[in-house]
């Protein structure tokens, strides 16, 4: 092997003249008039490479042998193309490399999948073969991309003083929160240890160890049922300060959201970012991640059902629930009935019973529900939700969480559907003032809206026990186009406060003392005040690089049943290795 | 909360005549003459804060309640010491700061240690509170320094053209190796991960994805027996480069090594490192990691022995053992009978039956085994270890591997006993011409010296399955002051090459397709020739912060039982958490 003098993907007119010295694939071979043309490439793209006679003519008997995939060493003389055959989409479209020594460096067998941008092959032999798909140029610029956000980040963050610590993956096991992974100690029998849903308790710890300023991009682990947006390890940017509040938090998160799409993306976006409660992205939303790229609010009919004559509107307030509109500008036209039904199917995803419907005409109102509508309630509702003459309003009447899932997704559906989202645009928003519990139905009790460890508003304390559904955190999600980007909180650093908590959310005195007793111990010894924020970097990889699936993003992700295709992980191990670690498998057929 | 002016530790003479606010920690406070001073810590250090009534009799008031560990607020006016109460060994020294207001932020209880820079407590205790001991100066400033080198290594590597890549924590078992931890599996029955030992396989498989250079800084995990100098899990500098041959890796290292001296400890270190292969280092050394601070070599005297009259020496080199000595310089008067039996004991830690030796003086040798030499052997010793009138001889006889093991420690325990070695001293040295096999006498079978994916010399290739002693690899160790600092080596690229290498290490065909089919599989398809390292950073971070336990430079670290002190960690967990995945405890009482 000689010494590489540039990438392929590199070569550009300022070679022309000089010898150089390639290395890459060989992605598509054409023979053309007594001249073998490839096209090899490398990370940084792609380069033209001729093999003449008039060159080297043992170059070009080489050059017969070779196929896709092939790896080859090439040195050759870069010379200008002729004008006619310029590509203008390539970096190196204006040159070509007239081959002098060819060295086959590795030969290859047909891949199951051409190497191309875009590929119409199933996601599994992707994921099977994922060492070739990861050749693929979206994919290669996509973990450029990653790469390019994590050194953002971190100089970003070490400019502002934050130290990089490693917290441990060999954790202890919690019951709070989303179900662990575990990892039984050999030596310790009977015992597990926990791979960490995040970094929290840690990275709280260092506060009272002093720290200050603390940050890992860190790999975190859920043993959830997985949807097509959860990966079983996802990775965090994990930050936290001391002697901070909320504004504080924000203030250096937008600094960094700020320095990652300068330096990845170009974009100067505007600071700061706009605001929004919970209270009114629930209201205007229907959801608290709301894509603010496009307007189509949310409005609420409470009032206007109570005294409508239409029984499914009435029901649904009077039995404690709500009835919200969306108005879809300008679509009564482009919406047919069947259309329409279809987006009924898809409201019922979310629990919907129907969705009712109108068209606003110049003459009134027209569809099924029209005639509940009088003239003073047709001009209520106008003036409500500011509908007009072509627009077609949908309506969910149920208890409020329905009403706000079916509605915010159809929403977002709509917003797609009608163009109304501009790729390009990138909207940052933070919703605050969080509920500190939320109620579980099923579980028939609060669990805590973020974690058990963030505090509670100062003036809502005395409602801990009392007025649940009232306390409010200093609690704050980062959203970027309708995605939850991250979020944080101030924490609680004070004993007696973090104990309340824990009675509040139900735990015995000794269970709060079994499973965190070692963390209001530390508040005993000089806590500061502190608060950070974690933002989910598979994602925000995801958005910044276009990409739907975070699948995506993760070199070597795992499918939605939580396997490897490339490994087979998960996979059986040795009798001898479960007795060492004391135990037994107990499969279903046995139980 | 106000927002601090800057932190403690960094208030210098240039805040004299300014109003400032700071937050910290009570040190220590002093009564004295109706004022109090005060300590107060924070990540940067320690200023002196005045109570004085003429600046503020609340303020004085407040202090009175003030114990060690308070988290406090004060804001107050920078003035310069007199010159009599200037201390200059801290940075805020000629400065004190007259308090104007406090504000009491948290109490703290009496820590169980006192949050000094040396303290003598049980390690355990400090474990427990762990919290507590990072508070400590010498601590905060390792990991300071830790995200300093990190800082460098990820500074170095961009600028370098590496991507950082992050791969799976969840993967497969493979039984080749240390132990795995593994995580059972709650969908798939039965079937585990393993957490990764090192992200070998999956790195090789990116540059086999066209990469071309990945990095990545990566826990890495190993269910050992612990010893002293091990963690369960570990960080690991982990990087791979394509199209390379071992001058590449070397120098792209040696490049990181001496960024990483100049950035965290402002030396320039002269390069290239110099070189040793294995076989020299165990010839000289009797260890593959010398530390080169200090000369005292080894020399071999099998020639010597089989002509002496000396049984034991004589029969250890006939029955295929090797005689080796040491030479102490000017140890003779220093190191009596008493002296050296204990350092026979120390021998016999590493295998060694006994260690015989002489004293060299003008008339002679003296000694028990004096009389076994005559003249010529005398002279022929001297001449052979350049050993001197007042000079100890050490000799250990026994087989090579016990006499290297004993000779090399007992090496390294004169070297800092007799004060040879310069602390400040930084020698980086590479060990290369690795073997590929190692022949593990236990099992009576050969294993991978590095591991199996270590590429052979090509001049080697024919001996892989008749001379296994005599293969050579490229692979490379950079050791640093007696500690295996990294190591890496070219792989095997091709298929058919990695298929022999398996079958040279005695897998069956199936064993070899079943664990790494997948691999082999991959390098049909076009892989390009690649190499790497992978350095330990926890032992990189001790060396460089000059701490002799790697529990001093992780932030949470384990104990020798593999055991968190601090969270409890491992520990049992619920019944229904093993039934979902499918496990029973099979634990000894049962067994």
């Amino acid at each position: 092997m000689e010494k590489r003098t540039t990438y392929c993907g590199l070569v550009t007119e300022e070679y022309i003249g000089q010898e150089i010295v390639l290395q890459g694939w060989v992605q598509k071979r054409r023979d053309l008039g007594g001249l073998i043309f490839i096209d090899l490439r490398d990370r940084e793209g792609i380069v033209q490479i001729v093999f003449n006679p008039d060159f080297s003519k043992e170059a070009l008997e080489a050059a017969e042998t070779l196929r896709s995939e092939y790896v080859v060493e090439v040195r050759g003389q870069v010379t200008a193309r002729d004008a006619a055959v310029i590509n203008p989409k390539i970096k190196t479209g204006k040159i070509e490399v007239q081959v002098t020594a060819i060295n086959i460096i590795n030969k290859a067998v047909t891949p199951p999948f051409q190497i191309e941008s875009e590929v119409d092959v199933a996601e599994d032999v992707r994921l099977k073969y994922r060492y070739l798909d990861l050749r693929r140029a979206p994919l290669a610029e996509t973990f450029r991309m990653r790469h390019q956000i994590t050194r953002a980040v971190r100089n970003y963050l070490d400019e502002s003083g934050f130290y990089e610590v490693e917290t441990p993956v060999l954790t202890k096991s919690t019951p709070e929160g989303a179900r662990d992974y575990l990892v039984p100690s050999r030596v310790h029998e009977g015992e597990f240890y926990a791979l960490p849903q995040s970094p929290q308790i840690f990275k709280q710890l260092l506060m009272i160890g002093g720290f200050d300023k603390y940050y890992q991009i860190v790999k975190c682990f859920r043993d959830e049922d997985l949807r097509a947006d959860r990966q079983p390890e996802f990775t965090q940017i994990d930050i936290e300060m001391s002697f901070v509040d909320q504004e504080d938090v924000i203030a250096m998160n937008e600094g960094m959201m700020a320095r990652i799409m300068k330096d990845v993306k170009g974009i100067d976006v505007q600071l700061p970012f706009p605001r929004m409660t919970y209270e009114e992205a629930m209201r205007d939303y229907g959801i608290d991640k709301p894509d603010t790229r496009f307007d189509m609010k949310l409005t609420t009919l409470n009032d206007l059902a109570t005294h409508m004559d239409f029984k499914v509107f009435k029901d649904a307030v009077q039995n404690g629930g709500a009835v919200k509109a969306l108005v879809v500008k300008e679509a009564a036209e482009q919406y047919s009935r069947k259309d329409i039904d279809a987006l009924q199917d898809f409201a019922k995803i979310y629990g919907a019973k129907g969705l009712a419907w109108v068209k606003v005409t110049a003459e009134g109102l027209n569809g099924p529900i029209a005639k509940f509508f009088d003239e003073t309630t047709t001009a209520e509702l106008l003036e409500t939700t500011h509908a007009e003459a072509g627009d077609l309003v949908l309506f969910v009447a149920d208890k409020l969480d329905v009403v706000n899932a079916a509605l915010a997704n159809l929403r977002n559906k709509l917003g797609k559907e009608l163009g109304l989202i501009d790729d390009n645009q990138f909207n940052f928003l933070w919703v605050t003032d969080w509920p500190l519990f939320e109620y579980d139905e099923e579980a028939g009790r609060y669990f805590a809206a973020h974690h058990p460890f963030t505090a509670p508003k100062k003036e809502h304390v005395d409602m801990l026990m009392t007025d649940k559904d009232k306390v409010q955190a200093n609690a704050y999600d980062i959203v970027l186009n309708g995605y939850e980007l991250g979020g944080g909180s101030i924490r609680i650093h004070d004993q007696e406060m973090q104990a309340k908590m824990f009675e509040a959310l139900g735990f015995s005195e000794e269970e709060a003392e079994k499973q965190f007793g070692f963390l209001m111990n530390a508040f005993k010894y000089g806590a500061p005040p502190h608060g950070g924020i974690a933002l989910g970097l598979d994602r925000m990889v995801m958005l910044l690089a276009g990409r739907t699936n975070l699948r995506d993003v993760i070199a070597f992700p795992k499918t939605a049943s939580a396997t490897c295709l490339l490994t087979d992980a998960p996979s059986a191990v040795d009798t001898a290795q479960l007795e060492e670690l004391n135990l037994k498998l107990n499969l279903q057929e046995d139980k």
